[in-house]
């Protein structure tokens, strides 16, 4: 069969694991694509740059047009990170008549209606299977194997910078600063891991996948979302005092036909699969209202895992997979059946962790403002400060369990309980999951 | 669009979830097949049965001829059981120019090579994700998701009856005998589980798995499978304290460019998710050389799980992506890259129990024998018998742990040690997963 001839924008650390297999193993491309796969031509920053993949000189250029502009080129695999460049480059594709292959999510959750909408204009498709979860297959899922389902409710662990923090500071007694070091040696953060950490990265791949299994188009703004980058060793130790691991969990799940979502540090059972994802992991938990709870975990992260996804998409493109099923796909600029379930309105229980200064009254300040906002305490763990005579500056921990509340009311509460004198930080606020 | 029209031969458990579904949510299925589905025939054996879904009587046949002939129908659902009258239902439904979806793994281990084959030359395809793994798009992952890897290993809990009865045992303290019977009143086994119990069924899908992931094909002859209906409570009491579940499992993995298969109640550190897989639920622990370790779950059994994936394989027909996918599986009559690692040969650590009578040099006779077959002993326990006064007549059971022997070395002991006149029972013998 006539070879696909593919070209590549982007030869980073994922573009150079994809350029890595199909020329290290095109035999086996090409049983599974049918077809012979060519990697025609790869656009990159720097052409000196030396790489750990063998291309050969000709196929490089550092002219992304040189992609464009080549009739050949059927298929672009666009991984450059950012959404302004991206985006262009991503339209002027699509208008040159390539299906186009990305892992960038920060892109097609913003972009993504403009994106996709000119897709289909244009009888084009693109696949990003990549974007979400690395080695998971979870976009194939929700674009054809739970296909016969309504999906009710999907939770993960998206992000596995944070995961790999997390799981640092429990298993090794790290503080939250020595486990991101950690993750920036073995190359899992970047220089500037503000994205990773505060929970961006994981409420952009929960907006995708709320578009394909619930058909809602949300933004970021739109959900309560909160990272893991102010929690303590002292908060996943009183954690797991309490039987529950910390995870940075995203939710998206229909109550009452609305969607709640959220994206926050949450405490998960020790004895649950959720709880016992490890490091770079990443864990998706499907429900369906006729396949009932499924699950989906493997590495979110990493060169080679998430060249795996790419890989697969290109194979998809390669057999004219992709092309049909992009069409059919619940995306941005088709319909939107449920409403995204108002902030204030989202309930959950809470863990709270004061650092109050050690002086009378500061638990009965607490708890008056909880009690006026009608947040009901399930308990509270105060331990003896640490010095013998206790004084005016030091400062020991409050950690309270919360009943059911709502999110408006923890709002509120919140704003009040940060005024207090007598507390030396703002409040740490977690979800609980039920 | 045109609707696809479809026949259906068989109305039971799994077709008529497939039915309810089709009926009671038909814009949910149109949406995601870009057409409408409809049901256009269905053959039963009793057309006065009295069924739980509601179809038009004018669509019920009794004879399968009349799905076979309608030439309005594309794609013909197979959903009866056995090897026999099936395979020549298939055959017909292929030359009638048919695709055909199927969940009768019995089906394709046997006549595989034949039906597929036959299906390639006609230019039909087949779809058979419901075949293995219930819930679990476990076929689409080596179809297309993971069409990057060269598949290095695959492990799963793959017969949710085994798996429910070992968890009722190991849970609520219950026989094998009282568990199965649960089983059967919850309708997780049939009258007759001899195939579900015995490893058999777990065979045929490991067969099926190892020919999509490894292109090898195998019989279930040709590699040692074992099932449950040999253990006891104390088995599995044994082996948590040791820190182990115990768990039916199936695994094929690439040792030294050999595929080691087999089927074996199997000890599993009780740390492992593996341990943690619980009642009917199916799990599959897949390595690929690229995306490294990847993990599906889901409910193995039971009417809906499996109807959501002949309704993934309705759509996938629908859409036209099984039509595209079929030709490009590693299948029987393909290509044959592995060869089967010859049984003898397969290496593990073995759990042992002996039932011994309480006689001086019982111990001694079994622990020569394992020494003269150079099967080194990592542990073994042995209680006091519980009489005061042991006697002739009563009987212990001794646990051994062995270090990694050969099945060859394994099975060679074994025939020695039953002919032991002091065991009162053929020794049970699980593997203990490294």
């Amino acid at each position: 069969m006539t070879p696909l001839k593919i070209g590549m924008i982007g030869l980073g650390t994922v573009g150079g694991g994809v350029a890595k297999i199909l020329t290290q193993h095109p035999d086996r491309i090409e049983r599974r694509a049918q077809r012979p796969i060519v990697l025609q031509r790869v656009a990159v920053r720097d052409l000196t740059k030396k790489r750990d993949v063998d291309l050969p000189a000709e196929i490089l250029t550092d002219r992304v047009q040189d992609v464009i502009d080549d009739p050949e080129i059927d298929v672009a695999v666009q991984l450059i990170g950012g959404t302004g460049q991206a985006r262009e480059i991503m339209l002027a594709l699509l208008a040159a008549g390539k299906d186009v292959v990305t892992a960038n999510k920060a892109l097609l959750c913003e972009h993504g209606d403009e994106l996709f909408t000119r897709a289909r204009e244009l009888g084009r498709s693109i696949a990003f299977e990549a974007s979400v979860a690395g080695g998971i297959p979870i976009i194939a899922a929700f674009g054809s194997a739970l296909a016969g389902n309504q999906i009710t409710s999907l939770s993960g662990i998206l992000n596995g910078t944070s995961n790999f923090i997390l799981t640092e500071m429990a298993d090794k007694n790290q503080t939250y600063e020595q486990a991101l070091r950690r993750a920036q040696e073995l190359g899992y953060a970047e220089a500037d891991p503000a994205m990773d950490v505060d929970g961006t990265d994981a409420a952009q791949k929960l907006v995708l996948l709320s578009q394909l299994a619930f058909g809602v188009r949300a933004a970021v703004a739109e959900f309560p979302c909160s990272g893991i980058d102010t929690l303590t060793l002292e908060d996943l130790k009183c954690a797991a005092d309490l039987g529950y691991m910390v995870k940075l969990l995203a939710v998206a799940r229909l109550v009452d036909n609305l969607l709640e979502m959220h994206v926050s540090p949450t405490l998960v059972r020790n004895n649950l699969p959720m709880a016992d994802v490890q490091g770079v992991f990443n864990a998706v938990k499907v429900t369906g209202d006729v396949v009932g709870e499924t699950w989906f975990s493997g590495q979110g992260a990493g060169q080679l895992p998430t060249a795996s996804a790419v890989l697969a998409d290109i194979v998809d493109m390669a057999v004219g997979r992709s092309q049909l099923t992009f069409p059919t796909l619940d995306l941005f600029g088709g319909r939107t059946t449920f409403s995204v379930q108002p902030t204030d309105k989202i309930l959950s229980k809470f863990y709270l962790r004061f650092n109050a200064l050690d002086r009378p009254h500061v638990l009965a300040d607490i708890t008056d403002i909880l009690g006026r906002h009608e947040i009901s305490i399930a308990s509270v763990v105060q331990h003896e400060s640490p010095e013998v005579e206790s004084n005016n500056n030091s400062v020991v921990p409050v950690f309270i369990m919360t009943h059911r509340a709502t999110e408006g009311q923890m709002r509120a509460a919140e704003a009040e309980l940060n005024q207090l004198k007598s507390l030396q930080s703002p409040c740490i606020r977690m979800r609980v999951a039920e």
